[in-house]
């Protein structure tokens, strides 16, 4: 077998057989193939695409290449959540308490922020003393004694994705269908789950901007989750504005701990309580979908899912204390208004300009190693649909260190449309896949 | 700039401007940019392609790379010749002398073979003596003294295409239309040449199997030259069957040198003519082109070319007696025959398997270090059109060592086709373009 001879049946269209994908990975991995060979496969898979055949099989492989979390001592059918990224995409703090108070057993494992887009990780990081960087022993008592653990992903699941993605992110591969499908499938499976809900973000602030990739990229996951016996549900939703109010990562925590005691944006409510009856559903925990959702609902009213959410931020070395008293949460120390240049109704957000501006002002990083601030960030005063007066504030900018805080304040001045006419509605939740 | 930005950008089909061409070509010359990216970016041309423009400045950035031949001492307008590669194609041999003869300045530069194609640096090379290798001051002078030379590519030529062939090679981007043409294009125009005449094959003995793919591979490299003020013009010429009856290197010079005694096969002896008069009429040595054919029949049939060939062999140190005596060329120890194993007509005789076969017995090389057998390869006893009987001899194989010879005749009796119906004829010079 000769990687050129892959890559360039992969250029042609071909199917690769599945020891053919073996071959690619493990050679990738162990460093017999080189990365310029890797590259332009990668980039063959770009164009060319994969069948569902070959995505299963590169999953599997990714898989295969490290550890997996055992947790077949863990009595309950496991479920994880995970969103393909978005602003102010704060739901997974909000719906794995949620579905854990439901009795189904979360083990959450997230990431750093990539891009414009927010991570779960530095959210949580925010909350002084927090740590994510569970053993596999504490992730397996912690889920036996409450059901929920949030961990960080490690390098030792999947190394080869860690491999390949460090390769795509420089080499312009990262937006392929089947490369996102199986990174984000192989990483997901390593942590022992039973099944899967995904969220599927589409619009301006995700990295799919069209709801036909969205649905193709839903769909792979799916089949890769169903091909490897797990239960994979999939919800395509709006990401064309910040999801609720707060960007930013103590920001957002605030945001989440509003929500958990029913005093959240109406948005992010909405979307909370579904994904979270989605994953009490596959759980079985109740016959039906709707039974799953008054559940959820009876859960975040009764205050259950706000009450599992402080024991395991205290479990975990937080202080559950800040999530009442926000002032314990780190806090930005200089506040900018931004204004509306004119009356009318906001028509739209860009949500990845918000996003960006937020990483300008310290939120994200620009390089991995790069710190980042937890203080920092926006909150929006209005969404779109709401009629905003000449001068009225549009949001403000929370910020610690003044540089590069008007370029931010402009930005997002420029993210916001401002239209004499109504924009129609648009729906949060738009299709489900599986 | 960040390369990885133009990866995506050609990756999405943009336009490259030119300080960005430049800034990828010469980045990867001095190691800036690594193969890894430089791969990802090739593979990407790969499927969407180069504008004229882009492949132009590509052209010119790898001929800058390295060092030019100044031909300005010497006086007249310098014409080469040059062929995708084909089986059996020596006319190289043929036309040079042929344009020389009639007051043409003749610096041809050649190659090496390459896969199933001959080489005209190794066929020269089957002449006892003959040397290639030429310094600028040798090339200079012969070409003033005799208008004529035969030297072979260097690496001090357009260094940056060398280096990215050679990434090419084992990332499956060799086939690549804006990159054949910028590849050509870049090591002849190095040669300080006025004028080219391309001669692009198609046919299963070529590396354009279909005459589309060969009419755009012939206007790029004619756009690319116009470009850049030189006059190109390009014949797409049929390469199904071998062409004449010789393949393999001293048999070639064999045929060749027939042909210039105005002895040579119908087919070879056609097309010498033609991209002889076409060389003659872009130095502008008569007034039309059919004046030209006129004047490169005359140096045919009166000896005029097979003396000027006899002359600068003598110059580059090989034995012009071996033109006419060809016992003193490499010969062939052995020899087997392959028959027909029915009568009928020679409707196909498939090119790449015999230049295969040829090179199985040690013609060409499988890699790059290989040594080659200069007196080996295959005699056709037939072409297509003609009639044959059951036993017939289709075509011999001389050979001097015993190995894979049976595999090779397996192979050539299977490159014959045999059918009970006669073939329409096929055109010889299908197009010409520019």
């Amino acid at each position: 077998m000769r990687t050129v001879d892959l890559i360039q049946r992969k250029r042609d269209g071909e199917e690769l057989a599945p020891e053919e994908i073996d071959f690619l990975v493990e050679g990738y991995t162990t460093g017999e193939i080189p990365d310029y060979q890797m590259s332009a496969f990668l980039m063959a898979v770009f164009f060319a695409g994969m069948t569902d055949r070959e995505v299963s099989r590169l999953t599997e492989c990714m898989l295969r290449s490290g550890e997996t979390v055992d947790l077949s001592s863990v009595e309950g059918i496991k479920v994880d959540k995970h969103s393909t990224g978005g602003v102010g995409d704060k739901t997974s703090l909000i719906v794995a308490p949620l579905a854990a108070s439901a009795g189904v057993v979360v083990p959450m494992m997230s990431g750093h922020a990539l891009g414009h887009t927010g991570g779960t990780v530095d959210k949580l990081e925010s909350i002084p003393g927090f740590r994510t960087n569970l053993t596999p022993d504490e992730v397996r008592a912690q889920l036996k004694e409450m059901g929920l653990c949030f961990i960080s992903q490690t390098d030792r699941l999947a190394p080869a994705d860690g491999k390949i993605y460090s390769l795509r992110d420089v080499t312009a591969t990262v937006e392929s269908i089947p490369l996102i499908s199986s990174s984000i499938m192989s990483k997901k499976l390593a942590e022992g789950l039973d099944a899967l809900v995904l969220d599927v973000k589409v619009g301006n602030g995700a990295f799919m901007k069209k709801q036909v990739d969205a649905r193709r990229l839903a769909q792979m996951m799916v089949g890769i989750g169903r091909r490897m016996d797990k239960r994979v549900q999939a919800l395509i939703t709006d990401m064309s504005q910040p999801l609720g109010y707060a960007v930013g990562n103590a920001l957002e925590v605030m945001e989440a701990s509003q929500t958990l005691q029913n005093a959240g944006p109406t948005d992010l409510t909405k979307l909370s309580i579904e994904l979270a009856a989605r994953m009490i559903f596959l759980a079985k925990k109740t016959p039906t979908l709707d039974d799953a959702r008054r559940l959820a609902e009876q859960k975040l009213v009764d205050g259950s899912g706000y009450k599992k959410f402080k024991q395991v931020v205290a479990a975990q070395g937080g202080n559950p204390q800040a999530l009442d008293k926000f002032e314990l949460l780190p806090n930005a120390t200089g506040m900018r208004e931004v204004t509306s240049p004119r009356g009318g109704y906001v028509t739209a957000i860009d949500a990845e300009d918000i996003g960006t501006a937020s990483n300008m002002i310290g939120a994200g990083r620009d390089r991995k190693e790069d710190p980042i601030d937890p203080a920092v960030g926006i909150i929006l005063e209005v969404k779109v649909g709401e009629k905003v007066d000449a001068g009225s504030v549009l949001c403000r900018l929370y910020y610690t260190r003044e540089e590069r805080v008007e370029d931010a304040a402009e930005m997002v001045e420029d993210a916001f449309r401002i239209s004499a006419q109504k924009p129609e509605e648009r729906e949060l939740i738009l299709e489900v896949v599986g």
